[in-house]
């Protein structure tokens, strides 16, 4: 073929070809999922869990959970800043604040398929409704049930098909049904995303088991995240709050996928207490630094597997920046090289485009000085003073493009403030699926 | 087909065909190039071009341009404020700190190809050595060249293939010459961009001329905005810098292609007085306004231009923010909503996904208050009061999709506040160009 017409046509006639197949797939499951599979979630002792299929949009599969805590577990969260956020992510604000310091019993209900958000009033009569039944059912009141709904925006939430099955729910609540639960909250997920820890704390072994969703939207409207862990610690909730909220910094908000924010990321913990342990009631324990660094792995590990199923997500990306004259200024910068589309194309055709990351750097709006810069792949120096590295050949920046996992190291060369992000590139299947999903 | 693995195997062969096609196909014209094709360029007294292929990277097209501008011009220009700027950026802020409020000859020279940036000491040596050899060839001080470089970033500027074609191109000068000139500094563009005015001051007619580059980007490493504007009105140097500066945050900084920002946008404009006018030396003359008027026009005209020739863009789309706070917040949500890559990719599959217009003003960090915000497609009146508007069908949604050019209006409904950006949708031809460009 030699005419331009002729060989748009048939470039445009194997993108409906490709269209079509790729429909016929169906989702595929993320190159990058985690080999292991799904953990085995340990039981917290006080926490029960049941999923059901109640047809809120999706057919045949599960998408309610609930998830039941004892008599005298703390509770903390960590919610989206959005100004949009949804109706459920509002309520369960508002609990969080009246909860604080006390201790109390708890549910947790969830559904796919509809995130309920930008629903006007018709939002908190679902909220309501769907609360109140939980409550009722578990003998709770309304305002200890954290709801959360994720899924298309703008669209009545069919809280009906919800309070239906609260019964069936409630007759489910089982302490192994976590797997099951941890699938119910999925949209477009590729795969379900568990991560669990024991830390001994004095002479108790103390377990945590959380599970998320996020990044796969192929149907819906809004990439959500949400996140559930639980442990048997005997914490404050004071305590726990504090501990939450910090590592959330370094975990859930280090990601990015492809830099838009939903309406309605929630993070939920609950402690039950039920652990033979002298209760932590302030942040100075010295066992809370135990805690932390296991909640903090369970909390990374989960953050990473939202990102490994990123929407298209061929490779996953590690962003550390060093040498900033602060934090704000590393996370920007960081974030900058993270969120740059040309970046992410770059790293999707293993192409080692260093110039990329310099121009993403000098974007960011942190202080930066040009011959003060390092840039590493991996080990590798790729460009220092202000130019390419003499010992650097693109031979070498290519095969560190190949791997599934790449690092890139920045430091700055002007402070101690420093961050990480974690991100990962992106493809023309991230144009299919967000482009492309009604055709 | 029905098993999975032959279904993928043949999506992959038929990306490769794609991928095969397209280099067979080269660049491809912008769908959205303007039909008028390129402007006729009035002759601006005391202005000349020249243009020549010098073989900086690319091979038998024109690469290197001259312009000439007569003694007694005033000079004004904004540049890119990362922090990785290119050398030639520098060299141009020096020269234009030591010229506020003077007249003088002067000259712009701008290869293609090579950005000249992030190339440490062989940067400065490249630019002192080309200003040099323009200074002697047109009898000017070498701090009156005013120089630009766009195309690979972190590569030395083989700047003894430009020195040796100054006097070639001194011959050439023409005050006919703007079109090739406009063309030599094309990187990856599908269409040069030129734009003209006149406009009446007293009794004098003045002419603008102004021509850029900017958004196609194949081989390069780096969109690259650069723009020359070119009037013979009678105009002090600190008046037209004051009204050059004011018009850029409306018409050039009101425009993203994909949110990364070059290390060597570049906006320069002369004014050479050789119009009959009384001078205008006061921005409080009333004949300013007409003038900025006019320039506005041009400006606006040339930064359509460069997003219509966005990488992979099949919409030009406007944002227009109100009832915001602030100007500065609805800067935030005009952009936010720009940026998106949900937006984005939704506009280029015609969907008129207006959730993820509300997740972008709830990410913005803007003020906003979910209950008064309105969202309307043209003039079809999308949502309010927290919901989708009753009178919304999906079908007036999607008709305006179909459309090549897109207006999506927000009412924020807080105060006084408004902005409006420019942009385009988020296509598979911007991965492919950006993403595989080196296979």
């Amino acid at each position: 073929m030699t005419d331009k017409g002729e060989i748009s046509a048939r470039i445009a006639a194997l993108q409906a070809e490709i269209a079509t197949l790729e429909k016929q797939l169906g989702p595929q499951v993320s190159p990058l999922v985690p080999k292991a599979g799904f953990p085995a979630l340990p039981v917290i002792d006080g926490v029960r869990y049941a999923a059901v299929a109640a047809g809120v949009k999706y057919k045949g599969r599960l998408d309610v959970m609930l998830a039941e805590v004892c008599e005298g577990a703390s509770m903390a969260g960590v919610f989206t800043t959005s100004k949009t956020r949804s109706a459920p992510v509002l309520a369960c604000e508002d609990s969080l604040s009246k909860i604080a310091n006390t201790k109390g019993k708890y549910a947790i209900l969830v559904n796919s398929g509809n995130s309920n958000a930008f629903t006007g009033n018709a939002g908190w009569e679902a909220v309501n409704a769907t609360r109140a039944a939980v409550g009722a059912a578990l003998g709770i009141d309304a305002g200890n049930v954290f709801p959360a709904s994720t899924g298309v925006i703008g669209q009545p939430l069919p809280y009906d098909r919800i309070t239906a099955k609260i019964d069936e729910l409630v007759s489910l609540l089982d302490a192994a049904g976590g797997e099951g639960a941890a699938r119910a909250i999925m949209t477009t997920d590729t795969f379900p995303k568990g991560a669990t820890a024991t830390v001994q704390l004095g002479n108790s072994t103390v377990k945590i088991a959380g599970f998320a969703k996020g990044s796969g939207m192929i149907a819906p409207d809004m990439a959500t995240m949400l996140v559930y862990i639980f442990t048997d610690a005997a914490i404050d909730q004071p305590v726990l709050q504090a501990v939450l909220s910090r590592l959330n910094t370094r975990t859930f908000n280090a990601i990015t996928v492809d830099s838009d924010t939903s309406t309605s990321d929630c993070l939920v913990m609950a402690a039950t207490g039920r652990a033979k342990m002298d209760r932590i009631t302030d942040l100075a324990d010295p066992r809370v630094s135990a805690f932390e660094a296991a909640l903090g792995d369970v909390m990374r590990d989960l953050a990473h597997q939202v990102v490994r199923d990123g929407e298209g997500a061929t490779k996953f990306v590690e962003i550390n920046v060093t040498g900033a004259e602060s934090a704000a200024d590393a996370d920007k910068v960081a974030r900058a090289i993270a969120d740059s589309p040309l970046v992410k194309t770059a790293i999707a055709g293993e192409d080692p485009n260093w110039g990329r990351i310099v121009m993403a750097i000098g974007k960011s709006g942190a202080a930066a000085e040009r011959d003060l810069i390092t840039i590493r792949f991996g080990d590798i120096l790729v460009a220092e003073k202000g130019w390419v590295a003499p010992s650097y050949t693109e031979a070498d920046g290519a095969a560190v493009m190949k791997q599934d996992e790449i690092t890139i190291n920045v430091n700055l060369g002007l402070g101690a403030g420093d961050a990480t992000i974690w991100t990962c590139d992106l493809t023309h299947r991230y144009i299919t699926i967000n482009a492309d999903y009604r055709s």
